[in-house]
């Protein structure tokens, strides 16, 4: 292999395709990224590949000799991103002693990589479902309920945010079993699909690991949002590409619990009020349940149309706050983990909000106030003795 | 003690002392800011202190009651900065339940305290030596030696600043044994220290701990440079006064090693060149040589007026990066330790920078060219088989 390229192009390109390397490699190679240079197309493929995400990009690049080789993601990208814009990047490479030289204008570094026969192939839907969507929705829809999937790689599936697609729009969810977030985006394919018959359209759902998601979030904001971005999703796999990227990211296997038979049919308490108010309340009042076990509770003053937020840190110390609220329903005194509200609150693209509840162990959901996303948060209150 | 006072100056204050709070108290009531106020001054005189660093500041504010109390900074800070400042601050406190409760627009918060008594009176020098300095050419004799200091607890006066006054400048040097770095400021107190007789001032040098040290900068840095900062020097201690903040930091016990000696006479080869550019060669060689023990090697080429940086990550890879220098002396090669040369180079204050040396043996140094600045950073070679 030997080339010229841009030290600029070359650089976005490592960023993007490091972000699928893992940081902790199962096999030495998946710490590389793949580069591959083809004569024919003046094309110099980068791909990064942690066997869930996968991210593949090119860069037009004056190519002498078509090669591929593999190199050091971390390292390969902070040399490069460090070196000067002002002249072209001279790239050899040695398949046979597995090293790379490249030459800048103000030096020379080599590289020992790893043989490119070792890395593994990126797998590529070609058949299944196919969609069209704007990158900025489906980034909405992941970034919404993201936070609410869990951490625990035990729990398996509900690592993973859940995918519903219907011919129509997406329904996307998260829950770690103590909270989920919803967010359904209604008739954005059937604008732009390109399904000719939507009615033969069949339901269907899967669900992808948070953890490449965050990675396709980060990539899906800095896309062009006037171009559309093309999904083809065939079993347990989906792929995204647009212009000179591709990005495939494995699905979790098994049927995502049915989220949606945790949902209250009726409520008998609905409160009203500011979100940004009870934000700022929650996070002073959190300042002191951190210190204990992160417990707040809303007690209701329907007389006074408030609402106080409070908590007890024990030998620390106690706070309350007070906040304006329209209310609906019966006095009522509710406990929740303090984190999980602020989560799900600073999603909600409302300047008002709703808390519907029943009681102090029933589910209860926030929800946005005069705006056209169809976003919950359900929220599991703590028991609390008196 | 009950009091009223504003949002922010009362954030502010609390955000200055807490720097000399410790976040490993030996003792709980370290962990805590005390706070008295006085009826008669109208002022809440807040402090910090970990028994080397202590930190003093007040605000106005309406008192109704004197009184005072400790409370735990960090919690206390925390809600306080969290607070709107459209509304005055209510704080009263019971000095025999060590409660304080302090009370805002939107709700009221009860933090436990510890007793004042129990807080260690902050050490007042109110003899000794005293000066006036520019704040800003404190900072600078600081900031241009801390780095060089060790980190290493065990090695008692290397973890802090040596600082020589002789009537009429200061002479900054902080060493760990591998590198040294010294500031003189001359003529600097002369035109604003109090001293009637500067021949009767006898020189002296105190050597006072990095880690409040750097504390100190960040304060010095942000004072208002047209007004000098008062120093007064005593036994074991320097209080710093300046407006409403009093500090005061105590000094390490012992003598400072010589570290003028370190110096050699004369220099067989003398280098010049651009800072900038040495400093991103390094910064690129430093991703490889930080991977294996972050040799670097410097090798002189005087016909071609260049020298050559390199480094050998033995089976990850090798780098070499060319430098156009002016240059006076023999051939030779020296190693360094690269991030030993990144701190260094880092705060020199110089477009050009010199490296005088003799030999791959013995301590290289580092000054600026065309600067008024009186800095030089020596560094002791690594030596090399070849």
């Amino acid at each position: 292999m030997k080339l010229s390229c841009s030290q600029s192009d070359l650089n976005t390109a490592l960023q993007l395709v490091s972000r699928a390397v893992s940081n902790r490699p199962t096999h030495p190679v998946l710490a590389n990224v793949l580069l591959a240079a083809d004569e024919v197309t003046g094309k110099l493929r980068l791909t990064g590949f942690d066997l869930s995400l996968g991210i593949q990009t090119s860069i037009s690049a004056s190519i002498d000799e078509s090669g591929a080789i593999t190199l050091p993601a971390k390292l390969f990208g902070e040399i490069i991103s460090k070196l000067s814009n002002d002249s072209p990047l001279v790239l050899t490479s040695d398949e046979v002693s597995q090293q790379v030289e490249f030459t800048s204008k103000s030096g020379t570094y080599q590289v020992r990589g790893l043989l490119s026969d070792d890395f593994p192939e990126l797998p590529l839907v070609e058949s299944g479902t196919s969609l069209k969507l704007n990158p900025l929705l489906l980034s909405n829809a992941i970034k919404s309920t993201l936070f609410a999937s869990s951490t625990d790689d035990a729990k398996q599936l509900l690592t993973g945010v859940n995918l519903t697609f219907d011919g129509f729009g997406i329904e996307s969810a998260a829950t770690d079993g103590h909270r989920l977030a919803v967010l359904n985006l209604k008739n954005i394919l059937s604008q732009t699909n390109d399904i000719n018959n939507s009615s033969e359209f069949e339901k269907f759902s899967i669900t992808l690991p948070s953890k490449s998601l965050r990675e396709i979030e980060k990539f899906l904001s800095a896309c062009d949002t006037s171009q559309p971005i093309n999904l083809f999703i065939d079993k347990g796999q989906v792929v995204f590409i647009s212009f000179d990227e591709i990005i495939t990211i494995r699905a979790l296997e098994g049927s995502y619990p049915n989220y949606s038979q945790l949902l209250p049919d009726t409520f008998s308490n609905i409160l009203e009020f500011d979100r940004k108010e009870f934000i700022a309340s929650l996070e002073r009042i959190a300042v002191l349940a951190d210190q204990h076990n992160n417990v707040i509770k809303i007690a209701t003053d329907s007389s006074a149309k408030i609402i106080k937020i409070s908590t007890d840190a024990q030998d620390i110390g106690t706070g309350f706050e007070s906040l304006s609220v329209s209310f609906k329903g019966e006095s009522f005194q509710i406990a929740f983990n303090v984190r999980y509200l602020l989560d799900g609150l600073k999603v909600i693209d409302s300047n008002l909000i709703r808390l519907s509840c029943n009681g102090p162990t029933t589910p209860a959901v926030f929800s946005p106030i005069n705006s056209d996303v169809n976003f919950i948060y359900l929220v599991m209150p703590i028991q609390i003795r008196n």
